[in-house]
C-alpha cells in the first residue's frame, strides 16, 4: 500500500494541531508548508510589540518542533495555487507537491476595508515583524518626541491611537499606556507622562463585542482608569501621514495601530468560489470546501458553523481544536470510518489589560481584576511551546512585574528612510 | 560659572566610558549623541549571528544605562559634520549643538577594499542588524538546501566562506561549524553533515596575527579538528552572487562573510584633514586631532600610538581606556590641571573558537582549549551590562551547552524580495 500524501499549508495553530495528530503514522506522510521558518504564539504578540517579551520567546522554528517526527517534513515556501484536477500544490517558486488530502491553515492579514493606502500609516499586528515594525517605531516616536523643537511636534509623537475594541486592541492599548506613561517616561528629559495620550478608538457601542456586556464595560473602566481614552460609535474615515479623521475630526498622531479588520489569506480566493466577505472559505460541516471534499480549510482562513449552530470563532484554540479534528477525520477514513461533523466546544474567553488587570468568561463565569490576569498569564504560558520559552516568559514578567522595567527596548530593524 | 558643554558622538565603548566620567559632575553637561538607541556589546555579537544569543541578551537602552544620570542627555541622530569655528556639531536632520568639548567615539564599518558591490554578497558584522541578516540568510540557506533540487543547489547553500583570519573571523568560522554540522542537521531531512564545508579564508601567513604564533597554529587546528577548512596566504579578488574568486580558483557558495576589513565612521574625514588608509583620525598623544585641542577622537575611529610607542589596538578595552582617560583629562583640565599623554594598559586578547575550544594570551602566558574558554566565558560575562543580561546569557550558555540547541533561529527580517 502507498502511503497517504498529506499537505497542510501553514503552521499556526491549526496546521500544527493537525500535523501532530499524523505522528508516527507509517501509511501517512506529511508535508507541512509555511512561508516563514517558525511557529508563532500569536496571542502572546501584543507583548512583543510592547518590548516585554523578544520574539524568540513566542516563536519556536517549525522544523524543530516535527525534528523527531520523521513522517512530517517542513519546507519554508509560498503556495500560490491549488489544482483541484492534478489533486497538487504550486509554489510561489514554481515547485509543485501533490497531495492526497491538503489542508488549508493559512491564517489571515490585517485588511483596512479596501483603503489600502492607510496601511502606510497604521500598522497590524500578526507576524513577528509586524510586532518589531510596530515596537521599533513607537520606540523611535519616543526618541523625535525628545528632540521635539516644540509641543505640536511632541504631542503628535506622544499620541497613540490604537483602532479597533476588540482583544488585540483592548491588549494593545493597556500595554502602551503601562510604557508611555510609567516605564518609559523616567528616562527621557523633556517628556512628561501628561503629554502622552493613549486613545482606542472602536466603531460599535462597546468593547469586546464577543464578551459578555458587563466584562466589556469593566474593560473599558479599567482601561480609563490606566489613562487610556475610549471613544466607542467612532468610526475612521481616513488616514493619512501624522494624521487620522474620524468623519469631520481629525486628530494628529504619529502612532497608528491598526487592529479593527482581517481579510482571510489570497490562497483561498484561488481555491474556492465560495467565500465571504472577508476572504474566508464557507466551509462544510467538516471543514471541507466546495469544490472538492478532500481539501480542508480550517482556522482564520475559514468560516465555520458547527453543528450546534455555533459560529466557530478565530481564536487559537478554535484552530487546534479543527486541526485536531480534521487530522482525525482522515486517519478514521484511511480506516474505513465515515467522517463526523464538527462540534465547538467553548473553553471560554480571556483578554489582559494590563499589570493585574484582565477580563475572562468561562462558561456562565466571569472574572476580572487580579484573579482573572493570574488566569490569563497561567494559560499563556501553559501552551507556550518548549520549556525553555516558558521558562524565559515567566522570567520576563517577573522581572517586569517587580522592576516595570521593560527588557527589550532597541530599535534595529527600521530603515534609515524610516528613521529621518 | 556656566556649565562646560560636552558632546560625545557614538554610544560604544569609547563613548559610554567617557560619558560615564562625568557623572554626578555639576560643572559639566554632556550630550551623548548617537544614530541608534543602544549600546552594543561587540565582542558577542558572532553569537546573535549564529543563533546563540537574542539581540536584547547583548544590547541595551543608552537610555536606560542613563537614567539616574541627570547631566547626561541622549538623543538618537546622525552627526554629518562638525565646525570647528562656531565650536558645534550638525545633524543630518539640521538641528545643531554647541560644545566646549567634542569626543568622537564613532566607530568602524566594515569596508571592501574599495569594492563596494562586493558589499550585496558578502556581509560584515558590525551591528545587531548586520548580525540579523547573517543569522537569518543563513538560516534560509539550510531551508533551501533541504528543498533543494540537485546536489549542486544544495552544496552551493551548504558551503560557508568567511573572509578574514581575525577574531571576528575565526569565532564565526568556529560557531558556524558547530550550527552547522551539529545543531543544524538533525533538524533537516535532506541534508547530511558530509554536505557542508566551512572555509575560512586568510590573506597573511597566520590566524590571529596580533597574538602569540603559537596560539594562532592552536586556532587553526583546533578549527580544523571541527570541520572548517583554513585557507592562508590567500586573497579574495572577486564576490559575485553565489561565487566568490581567489585569482584563477573560484567557488560557488550562497553564504560569504566578510571579516576582512574595516573604514573609520565618514565623520572623520570632515572633521580633520589627518587621517590614515582606512579614515581614522591620527591623533596626537591626549586623543586630540590635527585641528583643534578641544576635539578628541578615540576607539576604532582613532589611529593612536601611545606614550610608550604602542599601537593601540581596536579592541573594546582599550577603547574604554581612551574613554575614560579623555573624560579625566577634561576634567583635570576644569581644574587646571595639564593633561599628560596616554599609556595603554593590554590586559590581554582572547578569541573563542567553539565549545570548551578557547586561545588567550595575557602578558607572557598562553591559554588554550577549556581553560581558555572558561576565562574567556567569564570575562564576557562579567562585561556585559546589567544583571538581566548577564543571567540571561549565562542561562542560554549553559542551556547550549548542555543541549546542543540553538535557542534563536528564527527568520523574521528578510525581506520577500531577498527569500526568493
Amino acid at each position: 500500500m502507498s502511503k497517504k500524501k498529506i499537505i497542510i499549508i501553514g503552521g499556526g495553530f491549526g496546521g500544527i494541531a493537525a500535523a501532530k495528530m499524523f505522528r508516527g503514522r507509517k501509511d501517512v506522510e506529511v508535508l507541512l508548508i509555511d512561508k516563514r521558518n517558525h511557529h508563532v504564539f500569536q496571542p502572546l504578540l501584543y507583548q512583543v510589540a510592547t518590548s516585554s517579551l523578544t520574539p524568540s520567546d513566542i516563536a519556536y522554528p517549525l522544523r524543530s518542533t516535527f525534528k523527531n517526527t520523521l513522517n512530517v517534513r517542513v519546507i519554508m515556501g509560498n503556495v500560490v495555487n491549488v489544482d483541484h484536477d492534478a489533486k497538487k500544490v504550486i509554489l510561489k517558486s514554481g515547485l509543485e507537491y501533490p497531495f492526497d488530502y491538503l489542508i488549508i491553515a493559512a491564517g489571515a492579514r490585517h485588511s483596512y476595508f479596501g483603503n489600502d493606502e492607510w496601511g502606510k500609516y497604521a500598522f497590524g499586528l500578526k507576524t513577528i515583524k509586524d510586532a518589531l515594525t510596530i515596537r521599533e517605531r513607537m520606540l523611535f516616536s519616543f526618541e523625535r518626541a525628545e528632540r521635539a523643537e516644540n509641543a505640536e511636534e511632541r504631542n503628535k509623537h506622544l499620541t497613540f491611537v490604537i483602532v479597533g475594541g476588540g482583544p488585540t486592541g483592548v491588549e494593545m492599548a493597556g500595554a502602551i499606556a503601562e510604557i508611555a506613561r510609567q516605564t518609559m517616561i523616567k528616562d527621557f528629559r523633556q517628556i512628561n507622562p501628561k503629554d502622552t495620550r493613549i486613545i482606542l478608538v472602536e466603531f460599535a457601542p462597546r468593547l469586546l463585542q464577543v464578551y459578555p456586556e458587563s466584562l466589556s464595560e469593566r474593560a473599558r473602566q479599567d482601561l480609563e482608569k490606566m489613562g487610556v481614552t475610549v471613544w466607542l460609535n467612532k468610526a475612521v474615515t481616513k488616514i493619512e501621514k501624522d494624521l487620522i479623521h474620524f468623519g469631520e475630526e481629525s486628530m494628529q498622531t504619529a502612532n497608528i495601530i491598526w487592529a479593527a479588520g482581517n481579510q482571510a489569506s489570497p490562497l483561498i480566493k484561488v481555491t474556492t468560489q465560495r467565500i465571504n466577505r472577508i476572504g474566508q472559505a464557507i466551509v462544510n460541516p467538516d471543514f471541507t470546501i466546495l469544490e472538492s471534499d478532500s481539501v480542508f480549510c480550517i482556522g482564520d482562513c475559514a468560516e465555520m458553523t458547527d453543528a450546534n449552530g455555533v459560529r466557530v470563532p478565530g481564536v487559537a484554540p478554535a484552530a487546534a481544536q479543527a486541526g485536531r479534528y480534521v487530522g482525525k477525520q482522515i486517519l478514521g477514513e484511511l480506516n474505513g470510518k465515515l467522517r463526523v461533523p464538527f462540534k465547538y466546544t467553548d473553553k471560554g474567553s480571556m483578554a489582559t489589560i494590563g499589570k493585574a488587570r484582565a477580563v475572562a468568561a468561562v462558561g456562565p463565569f466571569k472574572f476580572t481584576g487580579f484573579v482573572a490576569w493570574l488566569m490569563w498569564s497561567l494559560v499563556h504560558v501553559w501552551y507556550l511551546i518548549d520549556f525553555r520559552s516558558k521558562f524565559f516568559v515567566m522570567y520576563s514578567w517577573m522581572w517586569n512585574f517587580l522592576t516595570q522595567h521593560r527588557s527589550v527596548r532597541l530599535i534595529v530593524t527600521l530603515r534609515d528612510r524610516e528613521m529621518q
